[in-house]
């Protein structure tokens, strides 16, 4: 059985300011409804035989996983949550010790959640290839067959052709300069390294373990020792901690004798840049990408997002990528966004927030927006989903009025339980132990107008939680 | 006596989305804490002898200002309404009939509100020549010495020189193509048509009688039929309709023989767009101009201004013009901004309100700004002056929830008044006549959220004013 297998890192900084560190790019609606970790699940879904996918994922982002998940319908075959980020061989290494419990002959198919798939049909029929390969014991790389000679990716050059399919990898080389890229794009035997894999679990282990004995053990141990947590696996932090930080690559593919490469044309990319997704998106006649409110006049070759509430308008630019959201605007010629780091690491310097988290912050009980700010208050517009309630909680600092715009909310208010319905309100006063929650079918939408001295959001008490926060 | 006149007229595109229809370029704070139109009053001011200003403006923007001209506290001549624009001649007409009407031997400096000068100690040397030749019955214009072929003004060729400086205007002459433009900056007796005059209000209403009859018919019937209203002065609009819509410098200064110019280096610009914006602001080393929160990473040569709780981050960029406000943004090459009528022409065409007004908007009672829209739904935060407040009013389609975040305001609610101080909330139910008064010293501040099917700003009944807006 297939058990895709996808990992969710990345650190959200490329594509700022639409990605910010609590919502990297594989959690953002780039190309349509569906965020591109939720079309990578969906993908997978679709393959034959395919079993409910296995995340691992940060921490910080497990209520997103889950909730991306749940908006696709495909199940969970588990979320494994990465107490510390150590790179790509020890992540596998603990889906494969997941599916190989409850599957010891299961074949994994490794998907990073943030690559663009635009060709499904021929993406299938390489995973069909390198499942025969796999099913013989192969570790296979999915290679991109390159189209020009980028600079930013590393090659693998395949050796001799394998029954069925498939070639022996030859060696793996690092990132390429320009002549040298070329020079493997016209050689026509080189392909793009895209990060997928295809193998068996038991087979994986057993590579890792000849090849990087210390991260198979500390992944042992870190899964051996995890602990379920609502629909999450809490790897342990410490034993997982001293794990080696190593890619697969490293680690196993260029060590391993038994590595293959399929090679496939199948519409990737991995989106590592405003750039590239105004390459891929769909333009119009001026060669320009438009997304929300834009007008644009005597514009070209450009990438413009605009944000809700807000319009943009251009006027003759040209090559340039316009990126608005509620607190960050960017405006960066289209050539340079690969510098976008530099923005993000000016932001950390300064101590700001604009590359953590965007003004709308997703909970899992749903999401609050500040929309308003002055001394001494902050308004904010809190949506409840049905069915979700948001944590039994005090403040120090902070009184709160709220005003239910939509649906019906159920309020606790130290001793008092009471509905709240639209255009009614309640005052929670400072100190009160107080909880929101919709009991309905419908989300609950309210204003929120906090008053204190201090309005920070590290100001609560969590006395009980369903989400496992207090 | 010297009286200034300050013309607010303007129509709010060409510094679009900074300026609006409802709050044209004089009004914004450009260049510092004043705006263009309190430069200019205050810059008056400062002349020998110079009383207190007239404003000739809209009807529209009588409160911005009313308020403007209270914010500068050198007191007010007379703000003179005008119901329809009709061009300068029939506004300056207003002018110098109210002036007159004081003081016979009134002399008028009459001054568009939206220019900026920079060597004050010039402008005052040239008001002084100008003086003492509108005191023998000149009417003069000041001509501005060009330093580049501007072909977007008018220029004036100035004649044989007058006793006491300045000289007789041989001819104006429309705007130029380049060629000419570069011929008239090489003779160097050609100046640019400022718009700023100076003269004696009934050598002008003689002249003007003389040459425009219809219009000095049309304006005295009008400014004979006016009528006060609080500040303001309404001038009678059927009368005013009737008159010719046409320029002093059509309908007077090319006609008569009287016509001076004083030519002056003054640092002087209309500031007809964002591009001379940029070339007359104080810049950084990289040429960029920036306002607000601006990060920029290889920029050159651009202005960027960021809004209130949103930043601007800039990369790679070279002259661009960057304005961001609350609802929209403008991303325009800088040789290019001329244009940014056809943003707003597109604007128009769509029915659309951002050329119309900001998202704050101003009111004489104070101001409020939509922060949170949803269906059956809206949150606005609303600040009431001291000393000020609306109107008695009811709604017919929404009911309101009020949230005093600081000061103290006095609440009517049908029959009941009462203090609403901070932190605490009061419900205006539907249909009620309701009122909000500051009586305090300090500002009110407060929430408001509204539900109901309809939230237009139309939907209100105004039982009682004192703004005379019922």
């Amino acid at each position: 059985m297939l058990h895709p297998v996808v990992l969710s890192g990345g650190s959200g900084t490329r594509l700022w300011p639409l990605s910010r560190q609590n919502q990297p790019k594989q959690f953002l609606a780039l190309m349509g409804d569906h965020s591109l970790f939720q079309e990578t699940v969906l993908r997978a879904h679709r393959l034959p035989g395919a079993q409910a996918p296995v995340t691992v994922c940060s921490d910080d982002h497990r209520f997103m996983v889950g909730e991306q998940l749940q908006g696709v319908g495909v199940g969970s075959g588990g979320i494994l949550l990465e107490p510390i980020a150590r790179n790509t061989a020890p992540a596998i290494a603990l889906a494969a010790l997941h599916v190989a419990s409850r599957d010891p002959d299961a074949l994994m198919l490794v998907m990073p959640a943030d690559h663009l798939i635009e060709d499904e049909v021929a993406f299938r029929e390489a995973v069909a290839t390198a499942r025969q390969l796999a099913e013989t014991g192969w570790l296979v790389t999915f290679g991109i067959r390159p189209d020009y000679a980028e600079t930013g990716y590393g090659y693998i050059l395949r050796g001799g052709e394998l029954a069925g399919g498939g070639f022996q990898v030859e060696r793996f080389v690092e990132k390429p300069d320009l002549a040298t890229a070329e020079r493997y794009v016209a050689a026509g035997t080189y392909a793009w390294n895209s990060g997928m894999f295809l193998f068996q679990a038991q087979r994986y282990l057993e590579e890792l373990a000849r090849h990087a004995p210390a991260i198979a053990a500390a992944a042992r141990a870190a899964y051996t020792q995890s602990r379920s947590d609502l629909d999450f696996i809490r790897v342990d932090a410490q034993a997982f901690g001293a794990s080696p930080s190593d890619s697969i690559d490293y680690a196993v593919m260029e060590k391993t004798d038994r590595a293959a490469v399929v090679p496939v044309t199948c519409g990737w990319s991995d989106i590592g840049s405003w750039s590239s997704l105004w390459s891929v998106a769909e333009r119009d006649e001026d060669g320009n990408r438009h997304e929300g409110d834009v007008i644009s006049v005597d514009t070209k070759g450009s990438l413009v997002r605009a944000s809700e509430r807000r319009m943009i308008a251009t006027l003759g630019v040209e090559d340039l990528v316009v990126i608005d959201t509620a607190d960050a605007t960017l405006v960066a010629r289209k050539d340079r966004v690969q510098d976008v780091k530099t923005i993000v690491d000016t932001l950390k310097a300064a101590g700001r927030t604009e590359h953590l988290f965007h003004r709308k912050v997703y909970r899992p009980w749903g999401s609050y927006d500040s929309i308003g700010v002055g001394e001494r208050f902050q308004v904010k517009r809190i949506v409840v989903k049905p069915g979700a309630a948001l944590s039994l909680q005090k403040h120090a600092h902070r009184a709160e009025h709220w005003i239910v715009v939509s649906g019906v909310a159920e309020v606790t208010c130290d001793e008092r339980v009471f509905d709240l319905r639209e255009n009614e309100s309640t005052y929670i006063p400072l100190g009160s132990v107080h909880r929101l929650r919709n009991r309905g079918s419908e989300p609950v939408e309210l204003i929120e107008v906090q008053s204190g001295t201090y309005l920070g959001e590290d100001d609560i008490v969590r006395l009980e939680d369903v989400y496992g926060r207090s």
